[in-house]
């Protein structure tokens, strides 16, 4: 009786798990240097929880269902609203706090390139402090896992600032600002005319419109921010109070010295409860869907609890992430190039044995053949199996104190001792898995 | 609105969350040094994959639902099916497969103490040999990882072997044997007389009911084996083949010089589908329940997709674990001793960035005031979190290329060049997190 996976859910076999697990443990080192500890919680919760920010959209994407129990539950369909239930529930952490978390997450969504029912999702927030330095900070180590994972030339981050896009909307005289952010979120996915019409359709003026066309069609350097809005948009005392704050961050930004940031009015995220920065990451080809997402969010504890703590974050999943890295040619590994196989002779086990457990011991991987057999058979199986080195132990070996290497590729084989031996291939590691 | 955590599931602070961290990653390098590599599969499966091999208590304690499109689906109650699944789905992997997996695992059972609704759960298998030498290294990699994360003195591993415990019960005569296997699976949990009554209630005779009491009430010394079976059983040519397979197993666990292994009869296992050797971790103070359990299950690929591949393989739950290790004082781990608390003045903001990102490029990590504010101020918040190194940035360290570090446990302060700040700190870094 064979049972398939189910339709948008994915099985990982090493040769796509060990590139994850790297890029996964790049992404938390960063954070942790950063200061960000990590926090789980769990992949179950009351679908209540969903209804305070999310719209019926997400609801409708949901893997949820009632319990044995009776509960009305869901697999986690996003990270924030569990990340601020374990921030509201206790009083006693200090601020500000920096947190990150690395969960599954699941949507019951059509499956596509770059989306899937589950995946794993990299997040981090930072609460308490509602300043420009949060906010180039989280870009900032959004900007260094994607140049940490070997993408420094393949990803742009777009930002913009909801609190400047709705100074520029009353500024022209819009008035359906919900509605014409709607309109801008989907710039990309309309042509010129299409976005034009949608904008008249909506009130918004031929004169405002066009405007609103050139102020999203392009992103520029983060230096050219205010004159870039003079130009485009025009001149006054509102709307310079509310350049400000972006201004600043894009001052500190630029002091991180990291390119790769551009402010784009076309970035508007989706989900409505951002109230501040909102930021995306972007492949430079525009091949894929945008690489992560986040905002600002000052109002979302305060929704759940009633405590006002400001806050600042991303989500990054790993299908399109994996995606890029292959592109780029960041995915590989191959752990059969990084092992050493032993083959010895039945009558030198206890010695093989205390070879594996001291090569083990410094971190070199090491296998055994599990179906002793003549010499010879053991390294035709090695060789077949596409391990790289080969560690031999005879009578000779055993007696001498002292292993014979064969390299596979480099058609090469010598005797050495243990010790030397285990120094030489401690360098051979791939230190970064 | 307040929404609440579904009972039997953990919210996981970082304080809790850096050292379970710590434990999977020892977990995952020791078994990557071993050669096996890591897998993954979906949180998610169809309910029928565990009617196969699981009984209707499994099918009974299941988060299991019918999804948006009316598939009846269940959130992984287990790892085996699902690895087995990769496994038989194709064709090309060379063998000996040697995988692991670290699964969400979520069961709905009533939560007590080592046991949750939700847990991580570490998995490990070999596939394609059926030798003692198989059944010794799933062993050894069990002990290793548990002696990896400083139990060594704090656990022993149990083993027994269905193929002998079969022979016992057919040379003492017992033909009930599925019934009796239960009865001794629960030994620990029943009185010596309750468990002679059960025994003799299931047509066991009053003779062979004392020769089991004596052969599962305690365990001993793997060397021990043949010797203990002839004095407590008897001596017969069956009996004597069928410990064969187990004494083997035993010398090579014996070469492998570890402890902590004994023999155990009471070890049954209840799954059903072990065909050799079982195991389990214990706790030697017996607080806890079991830490980890697993064996020989040669018929489940055949089951599931009538292909022949013996296996060999073990679960440990991280529930139990983080018990044991908090009580052996191996569980604490914290960041903020490890943190440098950047404190800068605002004309200093570059080059206090610049430092930051060199430090954390040198792997020590690294944290900034990001509501900038007088310098007494910062150092006072640094104080009051609880931050053990502080580095002090202003014009004069600016102009010189220096850091002051404070250390505020030993009282301290020294300004020093950047690059001797960085060798010194990389010294305190905790290297194994």
């Amino acid at each position: 009786m064979k049972v398939e996976r189910i339709k948008g859910f994915r099985d990982q076999y090493p040769e796509e798990m060990e590139p994850r697990k790297k890029m996964f443990s790049i992404a938390e080192n960063t954070a942790e240097l950063f200061g960000f500890g990590r926090i789980d919680f769990p992949s179950l919760e009351y679908l209540d929880l969903y209804r305070i920010k999310s719209g019926d959209e997400l609801l409708n994407q949901t893997f949820s269902f009632t319990d044995r129990g009776g509960r009305e539950v869901t697999m986690l369909p996003e990270a924030t609203p569990s990340t601020v239930r374990l921030l509201t529930s206790r009083k006693d952490i200090p601020r500000p706090v920096r947190w990150y978390s690395l969960p599954k997450i699941w949507r019951y969504e059509e499956p596509q390139s770059g989306r899937l029912r589950e995946h794993f999702q990299f997040n981090a927030d930072i609460f308490g402090v509602d300043t420009p330095e949060a906010d180039a900070e989280i870009i900032n180590l959004a900007g260094s896992i994607l140049t940490n994972l070997g993408l420094g030339s393949a990803f742009s981050i777009h930002i913009n600032d909801r609190v400047v896009m709705d100074g520029i909307l009353k500024y022209l005289g819009v008035e359906n600002t919900e509605r014409v952010f709607t309109i801008i979120d989907r710039f990309h996915k309309t042509t010129r005319d299409e976005f034009l019409l949608l904008l008249r359709e909506n009130g918004v003026s031929e004169k405002s419109a066009s405007i609103l066309l050139k102020l999203v069609e392009s992103p520029f350097e983060i230096g050219e921010l205010g004159g870039k809005i003079s130009d485009i948009v025009g001149k006054s005392e509102t709307l310079s109070e509310r350049l400000d704050r972006l201004t600043k961050t894009c001052d500190i930004i630029r002091k991180y010295g990291k390119a790769n940031i551009m402010v784009d009015f076309s970035v508007i995220r989706g989900i409505s409860y951002y109230t501040g920065i909102v930021f995306e990451a972007f492949d430079r080809q525009g091949e894929f869907r945008s690489i992560l997402g986040g905002g600002r969010y000052d109002n979302l504890a305060s929704l759940m609890s009633g405590q006002e703590i400001p806050a600042v974050g991303f989500g990054m999943g790993d299908v399109v992430l994996e995606l890029l890295m292959r592109r780029e040619g960041k995915w590989g590994y191959n752990r059969k190039d990084y092992t050493y196989v032993l083959c010895f002779m039945g009558e030198t086990l206890q010695y093989a044995l205390e070879v594996a457990d001291k090569i083990r011991k410094n971190g070199v991987i090491c296998v055994m053949d599990l179906s002793p057999r003549g010499l010879s058979k053991q390294i035709r199986s090695a060789e077949s199996q596409g391990f790289r080195y080969i560690l031999i132990i005879g009578e000779k070996e055993k007696e001498r104190g002292t292993v014979t290497v064969r390299d596979l590729k480099e058609s090469s084989q010598s005797e050495k001792t243990l010790d030397s031996f285990i120094s030489d291939a401690k360098k051979t590691v791939k230190s970064d898995i």
